[in-house]
């Protein structure tokens, strides 16, 4: 269940700033859904809801074939092939309880020699099986981890067995990946063509770590697809989707720079990099474009709390409040000193729902709009609901601006420097 | 070894600015020096050359005996009693290399009940022992959470023992964690009186934790010590953590709004979130400062990337460049595809080195001022060093703006809303 609280923004986006916006917004939304124009980006708009039986057999089979023969899998991608299946592992299995589970393990996500030659130390002890994400296969970070992996199992384990313990998921067709598994008879899984990167956590790319983690990926589609039920149903002006949007549109034009997506559990924290990625490569471009940041609550109100109270307001903060229901009891106990002893018997939940509720005050009366997302249910259909409601926000969005929400042009200009330079 | 580099900042901080704000900058650093103005929160300038032998025999004694009758630690803290001991345990001990060692978690550091309640689950099958760091003893976090896990401690051992497990580390003389822990007759350490909380790194606060861990923290304050030598034998003029703040303070007056610490190494990137509160907390007041934020490259150029190349040009990028002697070797192997064959034999060392050049070019030239500091050594010493850069830095850069460097009277807004909805 996701609910949309405009309260602490409506000084600055107000209702008339929505009525005023409203064919705007009719339009723009029109614009989303016609799927003849810029059809390419667009097909995780009706995924949810597609059939994929035949997916989720080969998705299945492969992890119970993984799991059955090694206790970690290292799965190897960057940007839209790590930040969602990162955060969708993060905020169904908590922090402490993992242990005795089957690993995942990201790699490829940067180039540290330390952490790859560690990781690579970590495994001797263990039975490893190896997951690799790339549509092109020619990504440098990837490409340069993943075979330094793919050389380490077939040492230890010899090539055939190797590649038994193998799976690429990659163009279905093209590509360089797609050649090299098809060469070395790798399990192999589809990157659908008019899905991009930043919006493909549902198909393949997310579900296989999902699947060899345990998390039950099936939940999680559901919940993408309630959303977008949701959000058919419901007038354009009263679309949360769409109002967030807007909100955040308005603040734009009024000259706020930054916008922080405030999380309050740690298990909710790697959804925000998921949600940067969206934001950043989306509709950061052609000289516009809100810089999407995090901050991760209470623990930074100790450290940019400060900043965020006192400072120049350039900064918008989106706080999604999420409370998920498998969360345990805690509470305070008795015993403490009389300064503190209107903590007890008070519960952790409460503690954090009293957060929530003091600092959108402080922020917003000190001058920094607050959006409020509030997020209740189970673990994996909270993260499908989340994240289709920010998918369809964020291409919304970048009809509003007037910018593809489905290319990144100027992700090209380091890699290019890079090759260049690699290449002589 | 810390290098300054601004060949890709003097498009906008050029040598004439510098000529011109030198007697500004001569004034603001004897302002700096004078410890008799403003000398409440100066104690950090001279504190890694004071003599601190009683407190390393006190420091070492808790250590080698909490670490003798527990495998873990749990530290309760949050701002500057948590953000400081995380970022040197994850510079000098990076991931995959802790099995087997004594284990320090961090905790109060937010109110999750989810992440509480599954470290107290997790604590049971292991022997624990217990740090409580706040200067008050009445900070809301680390007060709810330390009585949560003192009643755990005390249900588990009995009070007795429970007493034994814990040391709190707090103000010397006066305050409720003082009182509470003088009763309960547990260890306690001193947290200096002229430190502010971001400061306090170098004291007990830091030290205590990096001994548990096993951290060698003599290195450490070695390091800081090293650095104010350094600083101190250079002219004004030539001393890099002056031109670092001359820098970023002619950034900010020409119109720069936020400022990201990119680093490249997993392992340094928790310093990024102590160098956000320590800028954050310092500078961002009276409707001043730049927005301290983090980006993990490359993990965040493909996610951040396409935002920094093409989106407004709002953001500085500091380029923290550390590069630490004990990293391992690691190369890519021979058998790649042809698309790829140009990584071949490529060491990753090689490719960070080429990512961080390309990546300053690329962003330099699309309007993206870029600063780099050159960071070289073991990693103890080389935390000290940077610790005590970034501290003169930043308090030298309160002075050039008009600042109290020293004080966050804007983390209290929400903080007393939190505690009146509480009492009441």
């Amino acid at each position: 269940m996701i609910q949309l609280h405009l309260e602490k923004v409506r000084k600055w986006f107000t209702e008339e700033h929505e009525k005023r916006l409203a064919p705007l917004a009719e339009f723009a939304y029109g614009e989303l859904q016609n799927r003849d124009r810029d059809a390419f980006g667009k097909g995780w708009m009706s995924w949810p809801v597609d059939h994929h039986e035949s997916l989720y057999a080969d998705i299945d089979k492969i992890a119970s074939d993984f799991r059955a023969k090694s206790n970690v899998t290292v799965v190897i991608g960057i940007g839209g092939s790590y930040l969602g299946a990162r955060s969708v592992l993060s905020m169904v299995q908590p922090e402490f309880t993992r242990e005795g589970k089957h690993e995942v393990i990201f790699a490829g996500q940067q180039l540290s020699p330390t952490y790859h030659a560690h990781l690579l130390k970590y495994l001797d002890s263990r039975e490893v099986t190896l997951v690799v994400v790339s549509k092109s296969g020619t990504t440098l970070e990837p490409s340069a981890v993943f075979h330094t992996f793919r050389d380490y199992l077939e040492k230890r384990y010899g090539e055939a067995e190797a590649s038994a313990r193998i799976c690429a998921i990659t163009d279905a067709q093209k590509g360089s990946l797609r050649a090299y598994a098809d060469e070395k008879k790798y399990a192999t899984l589809p990157i659908p063509d008019d899905i991009g990167g930043r919006y493909s956590v549902l198909s393949a790319v997310g579900l296989l770590p999902m699947a060899l983690a345990g998390v039950d990926y099936r939940k999680v589609m559901q919940g993408a697809a309630n959303m977008r039920d949701q959000l058919a149903k419901v007038a354009i002006t009263a679309n949360p989707a769409v109002q967030y949007a807007l909100a955040r549109h308005v603040l734009y034009q009024q000259g706020f720079v930054a916008e922080a997506l405030v999380t309050y559990e740690p298990r909710v924290a790697d959804f925000a990099g998921w949600w940067q990625q969206l934001f950043g490569e989306s509709q950061g471009k052609d000289g516009i474009g809100l810089y999407p940041t995090m901050l991760q609550y209470t623990t930074d109100l100790h450290s940019m709390g400060q900043y965020v109270q006192d400072s120049r307001k350039v900064l918008v903060e989106t706080v999604l409040d999420a409370f998920i229901d498998d969360a345990p009891e805690l509470k305070v106990p008795v015993g403490l000193d009389e300064k503190n002893r209107y903590l007890e018997n008070v519960s952790f939940h409460k503690l954090q729902e009293v957060a929530v509720e003091s600092v959108m005050i402080a922020h917003s009366e000190a001058g920094v709009p607050n959006i409020r997302i509030e997020a209740r249910g189970d673990a994996e259909s909270l993260y499908g609901e989340l994240v289709y409601f920010f998918e369809v926000a964020c291409a919304f969005g970048g009809y509003l601006l007037g910018i593809n929400a489905f290319d990144q042009p100027g992700v090209e200009a380091y890699k290019s420097e890079m090759r260049a330079r690699l290449q002589k």
